[in-house]
């Protein structure tokens, strides 16, 4: 499925003129990424006997719209990479970034309409309410810089801004293979929780993961106070010499080395690690549920449990 | 029409939360515009006997869209005012008018989606093609600041920013009421042409409006070195000395208040404001032969005809 898609989108026409318009959009595509989503979507319309080649300008427009929301995001981020190259903004401008972010916006939502007529609507549906929830997950993602946030408060966060994404790439598929509603919900509340799963995991090889491997900086989220699960966590479970030790290394420590070893080191004390393994287990399960409940024949669903182990599994 | 619209958009379900992605939307939207592009779409649909209720979703749907087009043209322009208010990324921030914007363009697809089925995607199709050509006449616009631009180039650029936002809202509301598609084209080409004559309309009033009726400040496009057909022209027109004083007030003069009169003091010795009357009267009558070619009963067209009037004559 992967090779459906790179051949798809190298057939893509892209536009030539304006330059800076289409010339970004090309560049972010380029940038070697795994293309997650649209083999989520491919396979969920495998997944019930689908005709792939029918879901290929849908799997193109979700990765449109994700990479979309990169250029945007890394604006909003001031992340100077990008897989390992320059970002949008840092390689042209902004003003670039955010306009051909816009039309890159407008082409996923072209390439997503090119379903039967009949699924239109219902596509489109889905497509268009998880891009809202996704800029919500964008926006509290944000506020949370600024904000005591809980646990619960994290992991809502986290659905909204990758979950969905994941799940509406599944449910789309389903929909263009026409599967029952009962099948396509289940396959989107898969989406749901593997996505929150890949998310904790995310956070997880950000601090634990092996930087020849991980293409991002390691301690990235550390560096920049992120609060992700790890660090929500280590404050719950921290006392209070331990809390007053973390929030020293977080605001006042200007060595980025010190800061990413001594956060580490708290994290180790408490055992953090685990408690993130749990939940990321806790999520996987919940998936597999509902995996489970898809009626259709075992042995269908065994490229979908692969990937969602594979996810679990992975290093980068 | 406007009360109709405005008692739409009064009764819009705006969201609360997240406070930072919603309210920037409201803000913008209460702004006291003139609603000029779903009135469009509204009167698009009436000409052809439609039901105009029926129409009200997509009007919204392409006032949103307008208006998220601003919020992102004010930061790349990093424009202080927008109807004499401060713009979204002043009173917040970049950030935030960039996702705010991002979920407004959602909001504006979910509302254009409002239509019967067997129309969504003619609609969606036409809308799609149309965003995607504001982006581009966007990006001409910026590119035009360091590069040379002859006036043909002007025109297009003016074509795909500002007209075909207004010939599509009124072909919008043709497709409602399933006008056939000769009558709909003809509509379209008519808001293109007058779509034209209100841009050049605009850059006229920059130079030579009254600046308590225009609500911006007068010779904003002069200090801004805007290429506008004014300027454009003048320096078609001018000769080895007039060009070179010319370019000295556009380059060299810091004083504000110097530069806009000089300026204009060129432009009325060069006589160009009876050449941009002219070309506005030009669009202005191409258009009308279009609204003429359209087969429906005359009476049925004089509102359609004294909107587009009262643009040619607007004094804001």
């Amino acid at each position: 499925m992967q090779l459906k898609i790179q051949r798809a989108l190298a057939s893509y026409p892209f536009k030539q003129t304006p330059h800076h318009l289409y010339e970004p959009i090309r560049y972010i595509l380029s940038l070697g990424a795994k293309r997650m989503r649209p083999q989520l979507l491919l396979m969920g319309c495998d997944l019930f006997g689908g005709n792939t080649d029918a879901a290929l300008k849908p799997a193109l427009g979700i990765e449109f719209f994700h990479n979309f929301t990169l250029m945007h995001d890394d604006i909003m981020d001031n992340a100077p990479l990008r897989r390992s190259k320059e970002t949008v903004h840092k390689k042209w401008n902004s003003n670039i970034a955010i306009l051909s972010g816009d039309a890159m916006f407008v082409q996923s939502f072209q390439l997503m309409m090119q379903v039967e007529d009949s699924l239109i609507k219902e596509v489109l549906d889905l497509f268009s309410k998880t891009a809202i929830e996704v800029c919500e997950g964008q926006q509290l993602d944000m506020d949370f810089e600024n904000q005591l946030v809980s646990i619960a408060d994290y992991l809502h966060m986290i659905e909204l801004k990758t979950a969905v994404l994941l799940a509406a790439s599944l449910k789309i598929g389903a929909l263009i293979a026409y599967a029952k509603n009962d099948d396509a919900d289940h396959l989107y509340s898969f989406g749901r929780n593997i996505g929150i799963g890949f998310q904790l995991q995310d956070d997880y090889l950000d601090v634990y993961g092996d930087d020849t491997k991980f293409g991002k900086q390691v301690g990235g989220d550390i560096l920049s106070n992120k609060k992700t699960f790890l660090l929500l966590k280590a404050m719950e479970l921290a006392d209070a010499g331990t809390l007053k030790k973390l929030e020293d290394l977080l605001y006042h420590e200007k060595d980025a080395e010190k800061k990413v070893s001594g956060v580490t080191t708290i994290y180790n004390q408490l055992g953090v690690q685990d408690h993130s393994k749990h939940q990321m287990e806790f999520f996987f399960c919940e998936g597999m549920k509902h995996l489970d409940a898809i009626k259709v024949a075992e042995q269908q669903k065994e490229s979908l449990k692969s990937f969602a182990e594979m996810l679990m599994l992975r290093e980068n």
